[in-house]
């Protein structure tokens, strides 16, 4: 599984205080810990820290690029923050993320591109998330279309089905586990596919549990990658015993050490 | 998930003791503990018990039955032993199990539609164990046939496309989960599926988490049932929270222990 780290998020408390306090040893211990975990790629989100956008977005960067040359997950919804920090990324890049829409699927692929990053591309349109399955097939195949006549390789794209809330949209799981079986018979090779994954038990009771083995399930249904805290773990142990069951490794004893030093 | 507790077997020191001293505490300890921990049904095998297996085997039904009126999975290769058992229990029997061979198939269907049995039918035939999806779709359906010819409920059958373990057999987990994913189209409704869960880890060091891991990917593959330990309580969890995953339980903060409760 490519994983993603998600923890350099404004959302976090210590995060938001390392943005503002301009406390890089907050931020670079947290990439340290998350590629020590199995991190592939760390997300990068100012979150609601206060300060201009940018400013803190490019602070961010600066403070994980002295530590790390691993690709850089650069997660803001602002199009000119997007921008400059793909501008100030020295190592590879991912766009996180753009929505369906016609106009929006233009600006970004374009921006891909240009500046040669990877692209998660959400299956929201101006309707919001879908709740079926067909609208979220639509949508991706929209998304795989688009980014090839714009001039993207395929496995340069990952589609995120976008997972909900077990505790208020119980029938999504599944749903999403359609899409992406369905979507995988898009093309050869199909496009990649991940998940913001913590979204699925948020407000939950047994947060890590649920994430685990909905990150299970999602990987037999043909999961490429993750948004995940590569800190928990009984997660990564559990995604790199997924990808065995799915023969994405060959068998031994010390298969789990043996995934983390392959990587 | 309808679990069907694995540890009364022969097979285990201790159930083999047991058997042989005739302590009735050892076997009913592991009768109380299962039920505790899930199990719908508990499997009874005599495994390599010295003695005659037939006596072995009504003395562990009896044993069993002191304690508990669930359901009991009888489990022998001899027809024999299999006639004298189903005669000697109480509460409702499950048939563990039949080949799909013209020959057993008819003979282990006659006897699940005499004794008012479920039955399990593995997707082996004299060719043995198939390496293919196709073979085990092809048993598969064979086995639904004969059995609702039979004057069998289909929901009455248990599919056990048959798990090797991955440490020999490295692409046999995700032909089995195909396997049961086209069968699940095979009628509606379909026949149940199930898995002798602990034979996919045979040998394997991470067994408990093997195990586990690939539990949750069979239940998103369809699986229904299992031949587990319902006493490896993460295990329980897993498959709890996979089934809410798969929209078979309403979200509350205790779906575990409302799992429990509502068994």
């Amino acid at each position: 599984m490519f994983t993603i780290g998600e923890r350099i998020n404004g959302m976090f408390k210590d995060v938001r205080q390392g943005i503002e306090n301009r406390d890089r040893r907050v931020i670079q211990d947290l990439a340290r810990r998350q590629l020590e975990g199995g991190a592939d790629a760390l997300d990068i989100n100012v979150g609601p820290s206060k300060g201009k956008p940018v400013e803190n977005m490019l602070w961010l960067v600066e403070a994980v690029q002295a530590v790390t040359s691993c690709p850089l997950c650069i997660d803001t919804p602002k199009f000119d923050v997007m921008q400059e920090a793909l501008r100030a990324c020295k190592a590879s890049t991912i766009i996180n993320s753009t929505k369906a829409t016609e106009e929006d699927l233009s600006k970004y692929i374009r921006l891909a591109v240009e500046t040669g990053s990877r692209l998660i591309a959400l299956t929201i349109d101006a309707g919001g998330v879908p709740s079926d399955v067909d609208s979220r097939v639509m949508m991706g195949a929209t998304i795989a279309t688009k980014a090839m006549e714009g001039g993207m390789s395929i496995t340069d794209i990952f589609i995120d089905p976008v997972i909900l809330p077990i505790n208020v949209a119980p029938q999504q799981p599944l749903r999403v586990m359609d899409a992406i079986r369905q979507l995988k018979m898009l093309s050869d090779p199909p496009p990649k596919f991940v998940l913001g994954l913590s979204n699925v038990s948020q407000g939950c009771k047994e947060r890590r549990l649920i994430n685990r083995i909905y990150l299970t399930m999602a990987i037999a249904a043909g999961l490429d990658a993750a948004i995940v805290d590569p800190t928990d773990h009984e997660l990564m142990k559990a995604a790199i015993t997924a990808e065995l069951l799915m023969e994405k490794q060959i068998y031994c004893h010390d298969y789990i050490a043996a995934y983390m030093r392959s990587r």
